[in-house]
């Protein structure tokens, strides 16, 4: 997605950053690492670990720290700064923000957009999307191609949902929330009342709601709730292919790494972090700043601030413990194999 | 998705019922539990132990079960009933049917059906769905929005394809099928001839066949087979983003919960339940009425009624037994020194 | 997706083979197993072991090895060759080269192509599908429908891509890659800042990179890298719902199962072979020809032609022996309990 960028917007950034150099590239074509650039690239010292590297860099741009000390080769310029990660940071805002202004061209001919919903005109609406009955958007929202928007959707404002995603009828987004690609928020919860052998289905007629900048990946599933909601609170960062189920309440600032599978009604505190593939058993509350590794599978509540890991889930240093022992476990059957001789 | 439901028709549900208190909303607007009802909220006792929540709810509707003792509040009323979570099922099928009918529109002017498919005037196909050569689609049947139906598929009456499914050439699905949005029906099988070290494809040329009333979760995915077909026994009930290999054959009643993986060519009997993210190896056959816990490893035929946990998977009992010995594995090697030590 | 093909067709591809028998059906209806198969099927015999399954099928076309001795029924024609596994394959091959050339109509008048895209005639776009600005297509590529194909997005020859596919904004695909329905290719890397708790957004401008004939299942996703790109190497084969992070290199010839989770900057080298659900770290490396087990957890680097299981991950024989002896966990500890009373 790099796009070129001039060489005197990067300057415009920085303007009382001290220089070394010259390069007579008037524009950028890319962003790569020191040891990968090529001539036209803007590079970095982000980790100082890598500083040996800046000397063979072919890149014609580098942001280095205050500290470093070297000279740029022929045709290359050095720009110094507190923390060149968050220049590059800023630089990428940039070219995304120029990738996401040309998205902003309003609902496309090709949309299919009901009478009755309301949308500004900051608002963008991709090739056969589709806007249902009632649905308000926000400004500066982008809905790009190939969405389902159901009936009564709200959507708040500077929201980006990318192509194939489906949010379906009565759920809410609030401000600032990304869905990636193939998205589904607001599908029926998995629940049934078990009568004779037959599994009859319960109706799931509540809705999903998600806050302020939430993002949530790429073909992840949000179920909506039985009666009520299922909700996302606010700058929680959801991985693609997770799966959250009915009536889940997911609190502020968590981190679900990809593939996790979260069963119906668990209630997850603040700022818990979630290794990828992990587990959780339906009806469970875990506690706020808690961790659980990738692949653990937790069937109980998790106390505040807890590490845990592994199916059954236990503290992370017993768990490390147990597998160091569990590989002596042939050698102690041996060893007590030994002592039962000398009995 | 609740939508307003007239106090009128909700009585009209429960004529004989005994009723006790008075309500002036002549429109219920939503339906929520007892602690979390507003006025104008419909509210149950499902289970006795929140009977005391009862006192305190402020639903203008509460069904309650017959041997309740208590008195409504001002502008409340009471609805006896033999099973009250019977009767709540009761009003949300009344609701969803009506959100249902609102489906019905026939075919979207901005959906393309192929004129050789074969539609009768009951069906709904949603904006932007593509209709295939020679698709069958039976009566009152609803097709979302952006849904891909391929040639030659057969689809029976009173299905539900929701928003974005993919259902490839030749598949087939019986009457009450539930489809949640994204999920594909028909993927290539995952099958390579081994030459050298080159991969070839093998060709899939079979189909999928998901039989009666069957519902298959978001993003959930069931791939053809070599030759002849995958297939989906009547009833049971697959979670999101579960993924089904090519050939295999599941038999009805089965409780599959997300993010399972059934490897290619396995038989699964009827009445299996099995838990969030557990995994079949190819091949081999899981007994009836077996339950299989979260994130167990299957690589052996799994016996009729077995309940198995873990990877490799052992019985549930054994593996508790383990679980807990695992944790006592430092202090067994404590132990086990100090006796090498007297020895 | 069994489409019919004439007796004479087959007959074509085996010009010298020897023959016994005849039939009177000139449309083979389908291709079945030897016992599954009905009159005007074709069937064969893969593996010896089936042999005496022969003589009761009920196909009217058989391809058996050259050494095989019986006789065909009434009705019924033998084709001896060298492999039929492989005489079948080629079979397929015609079939599926038949179907693929019915979807081969240029592009439908409901899909929207830019016109600054490049796409000659042999090029098929499906209804509802999206080109966007600057796209380039190889001849003979087959875009179903529904897909997205964004930005500056770069198709080579002979691919093809399933209805519902999303490749997004400067993304590459070499020759002869297959994506199945639904994938997403070049979704956000899952990559934040942290700063106090909250977690700042890491813009990802990098892009994803697929090789020759690599084949990618449903509804996977491939992140896009930060700056520079996510790779596939050459004839790898990826199943469904399965997760590549940002800036993943994979190397040539690997074959991975469905739902493995494959962490951000995971370089894995040529012929790695990764059971399904099986779960990696990232900024590790996986060595070349290594095997990796269903559901097993890599965190620490694989050395080449390591073949390795569970989580944390141990040589596989080693795992059997564990798993052996943990089972004998509760006889060990009271074999224990004898001895200590005895001390």
């Amino acid at each position: 997605m790099i796009q070129a960028i001039s060489l005197s917007e990067i300057l415009k950034l920085f303007p009382d950053s001290r220089r070394e150099g010259t390069t007579c590239f008037t524009e950028i074509r890319g962003i790569a690492s020191l040891d990968a650039s090529k001539p036209g690239d803007l590079s970095f010292l982000g980790n100082l670990k890598y500083r040996l590297q800046v000397k063979d860099s072919k890149a014609s741009v580098i942001f280095l720290p205050e500290n470093y000390t070297g000279l740029p080769h022929n045709d290359q310029l050095f720009i110094y700064m507190h923390d060149p990660s968050v220049g590059i940071t800023e630089i990428c805002k940039l070219i995304e923000k120029k990738h996401k202004a040309s998205l902003n061209d309003g609902v496309h001919p090709r949309a299919f957009v009901d009478e009755t919903a309301k949308i500004p005109p900051s608002v963008s609406v991709g090739p056969f999307s589709f806007v249902d009955e009632n649905v308000e958007i926000g400004a500066e929202s982008i809905i790009e191609s190939h969405c389902h928007i159901g009936k009564n959707v709200k959507i708040g404002k500077r929201c980006r949902v990318y192509p194939g995603v489906k949010i379906l009828a009565f759920c809410e987004l609030m401000d600032g929330v990304v869905l990636n690609a193939g998205a589904v928020i607001g599908s029926e919860g998995f629940g049934f009342n078990q009568v004779g052998e037959a599994h009859n289905k319960i109706p799931h007629l509540g809705k999903v709601v998600i806050e302020n900048d939430v993002e949530i990946g790429a073909n992840a599933c949000v179920d909506r709730a039985r009666f009520e909601e299922t909700r996302i609170g606010e700058m929680t960062k959801i991985d693609n292919l997770v799966q959250i189920g009915h009536n889940v309440k997911i609190g502020k600032g968590c981190l679900i790494v990809a593939q996790v599978g979260i069963s119906g009604s668990v209630t997850m505190e603040d700022n818990v972090v979630v290794g990828g593939q992990a587990g959780f058993s339906g009806h469970i509350r875990v506690g706020k700043n808690s961790k659980i590794a990738g692949q653990a599978g937790i069937t109980k509540n998790v106390e505040p601030g807890a590490y845990l890991k592994g199916n059954p889930a236990i503290p992370v240093q017993l768990a490390h413990r147990i597998s160091i022992l569990q590989r002596k476990l042939p050698e102690l059957f041996d060893r007590f194999s030994h002592i039962e001789e000398r009995m």
